[in-house]
């Protein structure tokens, strides 16, 4: 494999899920980091060199540039345990990685970032007038992880694929964007699942 | 491959990009009607049986149940021509599709359906405020598309993936959400190019 670069801010989730899977295989990766709230991936040389799009994570593999996270964590384990053989199963697990994009993200990523960076005393009308939304979205996504973790003990099949890592990364810091875990007991059995994973990293690491 | 049925709304285009991947390799599919307009996807019967996230489109493969369009295409397409062998370009097709989901689908499909479905006289204060953000964002998402296909023919190397079927879904009726595609010349070039793909069929078909 080329040589690999997570241009990355550390404490995002979307961040995370890339340095959880390089973990998971043993795929050394070197960090650069960039600190979004300074605006560092705005910049005329990010916009022009690393992602048009302006944002964090874009994974370097060696010349060539992929953004967003979920395809990053695909490119990584494509071909091993992490993603299933089953043509069902392989598709059914981008459909939770697709949710998580749409449903989860947009919610449970955003609340912990406004109340976490942007400071609730901070918020814009627009921001307040979207919180009662975000926040009914929120619970709705950790609701539906939570039936469908209660009959299963991962998201897709009996083992850990990325759909767990995507989703994993910011179900288990939900708590920073006002969510309460404590209603979602068979989410909590498997973030205790996927910490138990070999080779688990925290997002501290 | 197992007996197929599209459950779909179908002038949604996350509905229409699945019909268009089937179409584009020759699966036959059957095809179930829902009127989301009259809530027929937030029944019991549709959130138990079909989609616990009460949304169209689900692909029905035997007794498995596929939610997200995205997926869906993917399981459809899965070994075909539309996905790379390349391992990067694999990833990167992923790539414009969660982007999709993200960057385009919530901005360029979603002001389509506000116009189109819930007419602006009836627009709540709520889809007032984030109008501005959702135009801006649509047409950074428009724009972001025009400059990468000024240098490419299709969104990932030199033939169409499932990465184009993704955004030709919502971008070729973009003008029903109020974006002017005179201002994408390289997407006009391009949404050309995907309709003439062998076996092509339009979102009315």
């Amino acid at each position: 494999m080329a040589n690999i670069i997570l241009h990355e801010y550390a404490r995002s989730g979307n961040c995370y899920k890339i340095r959880l899977t390089a973990a998971l295989l043993g795929i050394p990766i070197e960090r650069r980091e960039y600190d979004i709230v300074k605006g560092e991936t705005r910049t005329g040389a990010f916009l022009s060199g690393v992602n048009a799009n302006g944002r964090i994570p874009v994974l370097q593999v060696g010349d060539d540039y992929l953004p967003e996270s979920n395809a990053a964590c695909f490119y990584l384990a494509d071909g091993s345990h992490l993603i299933p053989h089953d043509r069902f199963d392989r598709a059914d697990m981008l459909r939770w990685m697709f949710w998580e994009q749409y449903n989860h993200e947009p919610n449970v990523a955003t609340l912990r970032f406004w109340y976490g960076w942007i400071g609730e005393e901070n918020f814009s009308e627009l921001q307040r007038a979207q919180l009662p939304a975000k926040r009914a979205a929120g619970e709705a996504a950790l609701t539906l992880m939570d039936e469908h973790l209660a009959q299963a003990p991962f998201l897709v099949g009996d083992r850990a694929t990325l759909a767990d890592i995507a989703l994993f990364a910011y179900t288990h810091v939900c708590e920073d964007g006002g969510f309460d875990l404590n209603r979602y007991p068979a989410v909590q059995a498997w973030l205790r699942r996927v910490v138990a994973l070999p080779r688990f990293i925290s997002i501290e690491d």
